[in-house]
């Protein structure tokens, strides 16, 4: 990720909207010092919801950060990510020293993503791959969780696990499959050559079909009969099996 | 743990603190359900605000619960963690075979918990180690995020990390705190006797003379100025690093 900027959306639908379908990019909440606590009580219900900060200000302050807009006397300030272009940042690999990255299939839990970038950012991953759907986007739970690693290293957001596949093979990728129905385990794997390590969701792992398009599959070895690692403790024995790899 | 018992405590007074005090280990609430809602209406409050499930029952089944007592006709199952005796799991252990245990000092979240519950099974620790103090008991949050693992594991809780060093030390145990400013990497580590990791809070580390007592401390490297990992995440990158010497 390149940088992180805010922006202000107002009104009241637009503030309500963005609160019920992306609370966690909405930083905090503008109300003009004078509104009707009617004019924004579902607004002051959701802000509660997703404890979202909620602060009175007067009309001053509202017309400095919009200007003369029809902002009813409501506004958010809402948190933009920027991501890294694949094409971009392939031009900064140098494939013969084997870099290696993450790529995500469906982490939809903050808490986790962002335990992953900070593990992966620790661990000389050269970038994160997640795709547009069933993925949580990094926002600020995200980057809180990751302890502000998430500035650290390149996120790359691609359309779809197929375009992710296509972009990685043709840049000379091999895509290793994290999955415990593999028979070979993450300290037999071959990491000789530039790999992106396939992470599936805590819930459904990684889909058949999906699994059959890697090069590879590598499983953690588990006693105890436990059956499958939390997805952030997968994507660290990884990334680290990797770095150790390369620095032992 | 040997095994997990629930038990019921009655009357507004002791429900309503164990809400207050130690909502996580209070699995459900039973109302006597011709019970005036005001008579409960604070504790409706608290077991909405914890997500503690509660139910209205016949007097009948109140009678069967408790029997006849002055319950007010308010219940709660509290759920009941046994922890395995430290010099019991002694006698379990074969020394000469190298066993490993995690020493966990003031893992105060129950999601880091369960989740190191989880690897440490999954890696085949021989025991988990808790102190009294600063750390989470094991409650339905912990045996959630733990998938179940809690119950695969011994917990062993001591009363302070001075009980655990003296009982590990005098079992034959070398402790090796995981810490940032160790000169040794997990990976140059001489792991071949029985060893006890001691795993710091994410926000305190482990004190100073907590680290002048352990036997050697171990880092993990670290990459692109990261300062630490996740509670969680250190502790299954040492417990699989054990395992991997172990096995391979």
């Amino acid at each position: 990720m390149s940088k992180s900027d805010n922006f202000i959306i107002y009104g009241r639908n637009p503030v309500e909207e963005a609160l019920k379908n992306r609370p966690q990019e909405v930083n905090k909440i503008y109300i003009k010092n004078n509104l009707k606590p009617s004019a924004y009580f579902d607004i002051n219900k959701l802000a509660e919801d997703y404890e979202v900060p909620l602060v009175k200000v007067p009309g001053s302050k509202i017309f400095n950060m919009v200007g003369k807009m029809n902002d009813q006397g409501i506004l958010a300030q809402i948190s933009a990510t920027k991501y890294t272009d694949f094409y971009e940042w392939v031009e900064t690999l140098v494939l013969s020293q084997n870099p290696a990255v993450l790529l995500l299939n469906g982490i939809e839990d903050p808490h986790n993503f962002g335990a992953i970038l900070r593990s992966a950012a620790a661990s000389g991953m050269e970038a994160v791959i997640i795709p547009m759907q069933n993925q949580a986007p990094v926002n600020a739970t995200v980057y809180k969780t990751s302890a502000g690693t998430a500035g650290k290293i390149p996120i790359i957001r691609v359309h779809d696990l197929n375009q992710a596949f296509k972009d990685l093979k043709m840049t000379g990728f091999s895509i290793a499959a994290l999955d415990g129905s593999a028979q070979k385990t993450v300290w037999e794997a071959d990491l000789e050559k530039p790999t992106a390590f396939l992470i599936g969701s805590e819930g459904e792992g990684i889909q058949s079909d999906v699994l059959k398009r890697c090069d590879s599959i590598l499983k953690i070895p588990m006693h105890n009969d436990v059956e499958s690692l939390n997805a952030s403790v997968s994507a660290a024995l990884i990334s680290y099996e990797w770095l150790r790899r390369k620095q032992g």
